[in-house]
């Protein structure tokens, strides 16, 4: 039996053994991912984001204790974006979950792109599919507010958390960062801090003003995490969004949309790898070194790969 | 005479209208653009990220104001990521240097992405050029420390400042982000706020561990940029940095690795963009349509783009 059938089954060890070969990238599995993706479609995905000291894993630890105790199955993927600038994770598991961990209805797992650059977004939305097929209700998926795959692996979840705390929230340019667009639900965190009131007025005006009238209106919501304050009305919004969104229709637009971007991504790097083998690293080299050496601009760079055009050695042919 | 010409001959007029047909994405400059690249390379490029919150427009015009004392010309180019989400920019120019904004040795211009998907960080690094060809001596490129564009846009630059605040900065999480490794200089701003010392000692003790050994080292600085303190020992380190690249022959390397990158951002738009157009909209619509309704996997899908095969639309042959 092939681990994506043995997941289906509510296997959990092949379930931590796939995403391990998801993270990977191992390519003899694509089989097993096509298998997965059939037999997902049924879970929530629901994305965490915020700025570092927001609190999100503390939120995170107990939202998937309120949904546990609403009788949920949950997983929560702590996605750890590796820095492209040295292909290494910094640290490892970042969620210590001890009450959560011994739970069979709780499946949490820490993800790095080992090196991968651009394919956490990508093992993120496959992990997703195995934490769904497993059987899971909800899948969390928390990310750190910095770094280029943040907006990628929001992509692939149906409802956006968006985490801000009082004396930042209320600051003009946690506006200015996109978050106003991409969030589903607003929660203040550590609301028993002083700026509590200003940042909620803040975030209602800005949403008031920018958000598009459809069939959801994102709420700001107050927590305290570490004190367990707040989260049952959070865990009721993070429900009726997901009401709203399949019974809107909008849920076989979002899957189109995540599909489409799923589908861009794997192609633009698929496309670029077989390029530049049929260029040759060699020949490629030799192209930057012309960029680099302000000889081409770019742009003719990629031309020239594009039109397999070899670069040109003698500096003379190469002034035009 | 060409723009790009005009910038090289110190034509301001001329570089706005050059960086307005950047952001445009309008191919027809791409002979500018060439010309552009081939008079660049004088500017020292400094990318100042960091959470919202952290303070750093208010530390950049300082900087900037630093700089000219010393009697050096600065750029400013405040990169406003615009959400992939809606496309739309939130709100126009976030700069306002008032002080700054009448003397000719500045030029500040804030980007804005005006729709483009992942164009932001090519259209930043081609604004770089323009300033650095219109004669600049710093160019300084302000990012938001969150969306995608990020780390993208902290490639096309020479030195990366890492604006922290106490209270953050101490936070373990902050660290998780990857900052660390694309820092190198690590600023404390808002540094007569409480929690300064803890900062500094868990920062110093990460980047102890963390950074190879090289010819640099990144240092960690205090400024409370809003009453000027700590920005004359700042521009010092800044210009070191500045130094020991150019001295090491790390300049060079850099550059390459610029340039790599920039060819292989523009490669996997362009080949995306020649594939999809002739494996035909239409069919690619139902490509997607087939992942959505989890009959095929993004893999699979991507396949038939690259093999040109058409989908078929009969369900019997889709399942193998």
């Amino acid at each position: 039996m092939g681990l994506a059938q043995k997941v289906a089954g509510g296997d959990r060890r092949a379930a931590a053994r796939l995403i391990s070969l998801i993270e990977d990238g191992d390519d003899s599995i694509r089989p097993e991912l096509a298998e997965l993706h059939r037999n997902s479609g049924h879970a929530q995905i629901i994305g965490v984001t915020g700025s570092p000291g927001a609190g999100k894993s503390t939120l995170i630890h107990k939202l998937a204790r309120g949904f546990r105790e609403r009788g949920k199955t949950v997983g929560v993927i702590a996605v750890d974006p590796s820095s492209p600038f040295t292909g290494g994770a910094l640290l490892g598991d970042r969620i210590r979950m001890n009450d959560l961990s011994t739970d069979p209805g709780v499946f949490i797992r820490s993800m790095s792109s080992r090196g991968n650059p651009g394919g956490i977004a990508k093992a993120t939305c496959d992990a997703t599919r195995v934490l769904d097929a497993l059987g899971m209700d909800k899948v969390i998926v928390e990310t750190v507010g910095a770094g280029q795959s943040e907006v990628a692996v929001m992509d692939v979840v149906h409802t956006v958390l968006v985490i801000v705390v009082p004396g930042l929230g209320d600051d003009i340019q946690a506006i200015k960062a996109g978050i106003l667009e991409i969030g589903d639900i607003f929660v203040i965190n550590k609301a028993d801090r002083d700026g509590v009131e200003a940042a909620q007025r803040e975030l209602e005006m800005m949403l008031e003003f920018e958000n598009e009238k459809g069939p959801w209106r994102p709420p700001v919501l107050r927590t305290v995490a570490n004190k367990s304050e707040g989260i049952a009305p959070l865990i009721d919004k993070i429900d009726a969004h997901w009401d709203v969104i399949r019974k809107e229709g909008i849920l076989e637009e979002m899957e189109r949309k995540r599909c489409r971007r799923e589908v861009l991504e794997l192609l633009k790097h698929k496309a670029v790898l077989s390029l530049l083998a049929e260029y040759g690293p060699d020949n490629f080299d030799t192209l930057i070194g012309h960029v680099a050496s302000k000889k081409l601009h770019p742009h003719d760079a990629v031309e020239a790969i594009l039109s397999k055009k070899r670069p040109n050695n003698k500096k003379k042919n190469k002034k035009k």
